[in-house]
C-alpha cells in the first residue's frame, strides 16, 4: 500500500471525525458584513487557527483594519504553495425560509439520495477550506509531515468585499512566497465530473445617475417639453447592445482572444445546451453574441448587464410624474486581455455623448477588476489535473468561470503567483442562500482529492 | 352704477368675510384617498352644501359608492350652467416639509410681496370653488338673485380618480341639463394674465412588466446568457421615440390635425421660450418634436413619457443579479382626434413585437381617456374671454392644457355638454406639494371674474 493509499484510506476511516469537526466550525456565527457579529468573526479564526496548530502549522490570527487574517505556515524548505480561503460567510436572512437553523449544522437526506451537510457556510467556504484542511491532517497522521510544505492565507472579509487584503498581502509579502497559490472557493462541473477553473471573468461595476430638471415634474405640464432622465437613460442602455448581441462600446472587444481549438473541442464534448443551461430557470433563448455557445457566452467572453434600474414613480397604481433623476447599476464581466480601466473610460465616455446638454451624468464606481486566466500549459495545471482525474474516475474538466474573485489578481499583481482554482461545489448548492449545503460526497471526495492533489504537485 | 358694479364693489367690501368663510372650508380635512378622513369627508360635503344653502341654493349631499357628491340646484327656469368642483383634496405628506400645519391656513407674504393664502386645498380645489361660490353670494346679496340658474356638482374623489362620478352623472342625467359645464380647476397664463383652457389633453396610461427568468440571477455565472428582463425593458422604452422626439407608435399621429393658423399667431404672440418655460426648472432644451414650439409640444401635441420605472437591485452599493423582472408605467398625454383605445393597443402590440419567446410581457391598465377640445367659434367663450379681460385689463388667451380631467369627456359623452375651463392658479401654487397657496389676488379678483362671466353668459 502506497503512502497516498494509506492517507486515503485514513480519510475513509476517519470520515466522522471530520464532519463533526466541520459541524463545530459551522456553529460559529461568522458574518463579516453585520458588525453584531464582530466577535463571532474573531471567534472563527481563533478556531481555525488553534484546528491549523493540531495539524502542525505555526498558525497566528493577524490584525488587518477589519476582520483579521489567520496566516499559518508549515515548516519544510522545499516547494510551497499558498492556499486561500475564507472564514466568513453571508448573512442568514429571509431567516424563515431556512428548514432548520442557519448555525445548526446537520446531514439531510436530499430527495435523490444524496447526503448533503446543510448549514450557512456548508460549501461557502468553510466546507470547501476544511476539504484542504482535513486532507492536510490526514497527510500529517499517516506520514508525520506533509507533502510539501504549505503556507494558509485564510481571510475574514470575502463576503463584504476583502477591502482589506491586498493591503495584508502587499505587507506580509516576504512571508507568502510560494510556488503556486490554491483556492477552494468554485465548482465542479457536474456532480460526477471534477473541474480545475483556469479562467475568472473581470468586472466592471458603474453606477450612473441621469439628471435632467431641477425638481419632479408634472407630466401633464412639462410633457413633451422637459426632457425625461428615464428616456435618456433607457436610450443609453439599450444602445449598449446590437442586435446580435454582441456590446457596442468603442474597443470592447479589443484584446479577446478567440479560443484555441482544443479547449473549444473539449468545451464543445461537454455538450452543454441552451436547453440544459436555461431550461432550470425558465429560459430557451441564449441571449449572448449570436454564433457563441452558451458555454463560450458564460465563460469566454465578455458581456454587459443592467443589474438594477430605478427612477420615478414605483408604487402601486400611477403618479403623472417626470422625474428629476434616474439611475441604473450597471456591470461588465471582461476576459482576459480586456483593460478593465480602459472599459470604465469607455463606457462613461458613451453615456456622457448621449446625454442632452441640459442634463447631466455622475457616476459612482464599485468594482474595478481585471479577468484572469491560467496558461494552458503550467505543469502543476496538468499535475492537478491528473489527480483529480484519478479520484473521480473521470477527466477533469478545464473551465473557466463567470464569475471574479479579484484576490487572485492580486496574488499575480503583488505576488507574481498564478492561482489554481479546485473547488467541489455543485449548482445546487444554494450558496448566498437559505439552506446553503455541501454535499456528503463533496466533502468526503474533495478531501481525497486535495489528498491527491498535493501528491501530485509534490512529485 | 351697475348691478354688476355694485356687485363687484361687495365683493371688494366683504373680502375679509370671504376669506374667514374659505378658512372655515379649509380646515376640514377632506382627504379622500385615506380612509381614516371618510368623516372629514363627508363633513366638508356638508359644510359646502350648508354654505350653498345659505346662497339660495337647494342643496343636498347625495350618497355614492365612495364619498358622497354635493348636488345643488338655483331655482330658475332660463339659461342654466352647470358648475363642477371638488371638495376632497390630496394628502399632505411629507408632513415635515410644512413650514405650517396644513389644515391651519393662514395668509403669508411671499418674497416678492404678494399675500397668498397658505393650506391643503387652498388651491386645489377649495380656493378656486370657494370664488365661484363667492361670486353668487354677491350676486344673491345685491339683487337677490342669480343672473342665470345654475346647477352645482362639487364631487368628493377627484384626487383619487373620480370613479364614482360617472355613474353618478349618468344615473343623475336628467338634474344636471344645462347649456355649458364651468370649472375652476385650471391657471392662469401668468399672475397678470387671465386664460380659458380650451383643450385638455387625454391620457392612456399603462404598465408592463417583463419576466425573464424564473428567479434572480448571478450575473456571473448567468450574464452573457440568460436574457436580462431590464435589457428588453429599456430596449422597448427606448424605441418610444426617435431621433427627432416623435412617438414611433405605428398610427400614433393617425387624426392628429394642426392648429388653425390665427391660434398659431396667437400662441406665437405669446413669446414662451425654452428660456422662459424651462428655465425655472432647470432645464433650457425642449425635448418633444423637432420643429415645433414649446407651447406646441406641451399643449397641442401628443406625448409619451415613462412615469416610472424599476428592476434589479437599487441600494446602496453593488449586487451582481440578473433580475427575474422589471416594470415601467408609461404614460401617453393625447390630443383631440387621437384614439385612446387603438394607442393603447399600439403600444401592447409594440411591446409584445420586442420580448423575446422565452419572455414575457405582462400590462396592468390605469387610465383612458380622451383629449378633450372646445370649438373656438362657441358664443359662450367669446363671452367668458371679454368678462375676462376687462377684469384683468388684459387679453384672456385661449390655451391648451396638457393636463387631463377625464370628468369633461364624461359631460360630453353623457350629457352632450362642452366645458368652459376658467381658473386662477399660478405655476408656483405648489398643488398636491407642501405649502400649498392660492394668492389673495387670485382669490378676489377670481371671484370678481366669475361675477363678471356670470353677467356676461346671462346677457
Amino acid at each position: 500500500m502506497s503512502e497516498l493509499d494509506r492517507v486515503l484510506a485514513r480519510i475513509d476511516a476517519d470520515l466522522d471525525h471530520s464532519v463533526d469537526r466541520l459541524f463545530q466550525y459551522l456553529r460559529i456565527k461568522s458574518i463579516s458584513t453585520d458588525p453584531a457579529f464582530r466577535q463571532d468573526c474573531r471567534a472563527a479564526a481563533e478556531h481555525l487557527a488553534g484546528d491549523l496548530r493540531s495539524v502542525g502549522f505555526a498558525a497566528e490570527v493577524r490584525p488587518t483594519a477589519g476582520h483579521p487574517v489567520v496566516l499559518a505556515k508549515s515548516n519544510g524548505a522545499g516547494r510551497r504553495v499558498l492556499f486561500y480561503g475564507h472564514y466568513d460567510v453571508q448573512p442568514v436572512d429571509p431567516l424563515d425560509l431556512w428548514e432548520t437553523p442557519p448555525f445548526e449544522p446537520r446531514v439531510a437526506a436530499l430527495a435523490d439520495g444524496r447526503k448533503a451537510i446543510v448549514a450557512r457556510g456548508a460549501c461557502d467556504d468553510k466546507g470547501q477550506v476544511m476539504t484542504f484542511v482535513e486532507a492536510c491532517r490526514a497527510w500529517k497522521a499517516v506520514t508525520g509531515s506533509l507533502p510539501l510544505a504549505i503556507t494558509m492565507l485564510i481571510e475574514g472579509e470575502e463576503e463584504c468585499g476583502s477591502k482589506n487584503l491586498p493591503p495584508f498581502v502587499s505587507a506580509a509579502k516576504d512571508e507568502l512566497g510560494a510556488e503556486i497559490a490554491l483556492v477552494c472557493d468554485t465548482g465542479m462541473w457536474d456532480p460526477a465530473t471534477p473541474a480545475i477553473t483556469t479562467s475568472l471573468r473581470g468586472l466592471v461595476y458603474d453606477e450612473v445617475r441621469i439628471t435632467a430638471a431641477n425638481r419632479d415634474l408634472h407630466s401633464g405640464l412639462f410633457g413633451g417639453a422637459a426632457q425625461n432622465p428615464i428616456r435618456v437613460l433607457t436610450r443609453v442602455l439599450a444602445a449598449l447592445h446590437d442586435d446580435n448581441g454582441r456590446v457596442t462600446l468603442p474597443g470592447f472587444y479589443d484584446g479577446v482572444r478567440e479560443l484555441p481549438a482544443d479547449v473549444k473541442a473539449q468545451w464543445s464534448a461537454l455538450n452543454l445546451t441552451p436547453a440544459s443551461f436555461l431550461g432550470p430557470v425558465g429560459l430557451s433563448l441564449p441571449a449572448g453574441e449570436k454564433g457563441r455557445s452558451v458555454i463560450e457566452q458564460i465563460s469566454s467572453r465578455p458581456t454587459c448587464d443592467v443589474n438594477g434600474i430605478v427612477g420615478g414613480y414605483t408604487g402601486e397604481g400611477s403618479k403623472t410624474v417626470i422625474p428629476s433623476q434616474a439611475s441604473a447599476k450597471i456591470s461588465f464581466r471582461l476576459v482576459s486581455g480586456q483593460d478593465p480601466d480602459k472599459i470604465r473610460a469607455a463606457f462613461r465616455a458613451f453615456v456622457r455623448e448621449r446625454v442632452p446638454a441640459d442634463c447631466r451624468a455622475e457616476f459612482v464606481d464599485h468594482t474595478v477588476a481585471p479577468a484572469l486566466a491560467l496558461d494552458w500549459s503550467m505543469p502543476q495545471l496538468a499535475s492537478a489535473r491528473r489527480a483529480l482525474t484519478e479520484e473521480w474516475g473521470k477527466d477533469a474538466v478545464l473551465i473557466g468561470s463567470g464569475g471574479s474573485i479579484p484576490i487572485c489578481a492580486d496574488f499575480k499583481r503583488l505576488l507574481g503567483m498564478d492561482t489554481l482554482l479546485i473547488g467541489f461545489g455543485l449548482d445546487d448548492d444554494r450558496v448566498h442562500s437559505p439552506n446553503e449545503k455541501y454535499d456528503l460526497t463533496s466533502f468526503h471526495k474533495g478531501t481525497r482529492s486535495w489528498a491527491r492533489v498535493l501528491a501530485a504537485l509534490a512529485a
